[in-house]
């Protein structure tokens, strides 16, 4: 069993935490929390040994009834690699103490790519992750970007990209962040950062990004359109993606035509907290047109589609798991990551 | 005087009246309600003769103060011109009434392009709206389109466009209509219908659009990309609109990012029910990449950058003023449309 560490037991690390717990082959040997909260009761009542960053605060959480077993640093020392989901920013720091203990580490998109100095995606470069100390899972709208275009780098070339991310304001659970009414460019720049992000991990590719932020909590939804290097219709377009098993189809006949019903869906299929790991593709919008021209909207669910990557970039730094497409089998089948269409 | 009648007294209607009354060359002579509202309340307030469709409700019109001249036929008889600003639909309807009196007929953008026969943009095509009896003002986010191509296709030739067209939910004052929290994709289909819409006005440009409704009211913000046909600079772009007197230029150092900030802005500078008559274009996001690749993001406001076209058209269907340019210049004087940036 792998011995899997969360630093930073918040968004996407209790998300991570519960997946670890769900593989075959891996264990949460911890997780951490800087406070007590809400998400420190979650950690108590899934089990996962909670340490903290400064021990003096360790009354504190008795007090509240949370057992703290050590620090954050005896955490590291106890597993065979750390999935780190502290905020953005705060990996970079982390990253010497990681060093010192010579262990290996994930960061998440919040951080540069030199911080890790190598950018995973699962599907994309799987095979290069072997061996490496330290890894970045790119960020939730490049994961999502990255495994579109790859998809269809891989089955009829990419010529160049252009898309448009449309980002929620806020997690739902986020009660500071705005705007309530208001479309924000973010960044009024342009390009964006996202494409070079997404280059981190397929850097032949040409492209142009542009975001901004809207009043919605659930989803990023992206507007992409690529050039293909060979002609192909939309029904050729459309079995690569039912093929694909991180690109979910949201059928037509479902109705769904928004983040909000998207997320109303995965809840009632009882996806742990409506997560969306996969790329929403709304299959009424897959349009080719002029023979080369590929369009599409994708929901990204910016909590939750990094998730299984994070597990497969354990699996891959770690050599247990030499082929991806086992990897990401393992992973589906643990989470319950079954076709939405 | 040029004798214009508004039938239809709403969103669009109000502010088009207001407008006719401030050019130097042109009265209302009526506009018309179907009930009683705080719109009627504004009509009586500005001093303009009241028509309504049904004189069987005149006595409630009556009980709450507001007189009422005559039906909505006695005030199209008195006009040489009738502003259609009816809500989407009815205007086809409305249509046999004026070939019936055999009065020139301006509609909206709710209307098919059938109605009229004949779409018009001031920039684009005002002489060939001279002895028309009908045309269409096209819908507020293919003006904002239109004017953008435009000039960029007089100045460097336009080889195709790609725009997507992020709306607004509702209007301020619609209390009915959603989303609160969704990115909906409206149509979720790809290409959307502004595409032909533009190709109304200016059907030699290969364009395509996408569009998705997000929780805002104030105005639509637009990602245009253009593909030019001669390579040229960015400084040569801001050159263009600093030179239109319908592109306003939203200077970076404002620090203006969003709709609502923008809409602030127009309030400040004193603008009646704070309206951008002109597309506003974010300077800060205008790029040219690779030389001959355009981008840029513009804020539509959807209630008012129709209005300053529905005078022109009024002038350029009754061959008043010859020249384009002179109707915009008194157009935009009468209305204080001075540079924003």
């Amino acid at each position: 069993m792998i011995k899997v560490a969360v630093n930073g037991y918040g968004t996407i690390g209790k998300r991570v935490a519960d997946a670890v717990a769900a593989q075959p082959d891996m264990e949460v040997i911890g997780v951490s929390k800087t406070s007590v909260s809400a998400e420190a009761y979650i950690a108590k009542e899934r089990g996962y040994p909670l340490y903290i960053a400064d021990l003096s605060r360790k009354p504190a959480f008795e007090k509240a009834g949370l057992e703290v077993v050590g620090d954050v640093e005896a955490m590291i020392r106890a597993a065979d690699i750390v999935v780190d989901a502290t905020p953005g920013g705060v990996g970079a720091k982390n990253r010497p103490i990681y060093e010192r203990l010579g262990k290996k580490a994930i960061f998440q998109g919040g951080e540069e790519h030199e911080v890790a100095g190598f950018s995973f995606n699962a599907h994309a470069n799987y095979r290069e992750a072997e061996g490496k100390q330290f890894a970045r899972v790119v960020s939730c709208n490049s994961t999502g970007l990255v495994r579109l275009i790859h998809a269809l780098d891989q089955a009829f070339g990419v010529e160049r990209v252009r898309a448009v991310m449309v980002r929620r304001a806020a997690d739902p659970d986020d009660i500071k962040r705005g705007p309530v009414d208001a479309i924000v460019l973010n960044p009024a720049t342009i390009p964006s950062h996202h494409g070079p992000d997404v280059r981190t991990v397929l850097p032949q590719i040409d492209i142009v990004t542009l975001a901004m932020i809207v009043p919605t909590t659930f989803m990023h939804m992206h507007v992409v359109q690529m050039d293909l290097k060979s002609g192909t219709t939309r029904e050729e377009v459309l079995k690569v993606f039912e093929r694909h098993n991180r690109i979910g189809l949201i059928r037509k006949a479902t109705g769904i035509v928004s983040n909000a019903q998207l997320r109303e869906y995965t809840q009632d299929l009882g996806r742990p907290r409506t997560d969306l790991w996969e790329n929403g593709v709304f299959e009424e919008s897959v349009a080719v047109l002029n023979g080369k021209e590929f369009y599409c909207f994708q929901a990204i669910h910016q909590e939750a589609d990094v998730v299984p990557e994070n597990i497969d970039c354990i699996r891959a730094m770690l050599g247990t798991v030499k082929d991806p497409e086992e990897s990401i089998r393992m992973t589906n089948e643990a989470l319950g990551l079954v076709p939405i269409g």
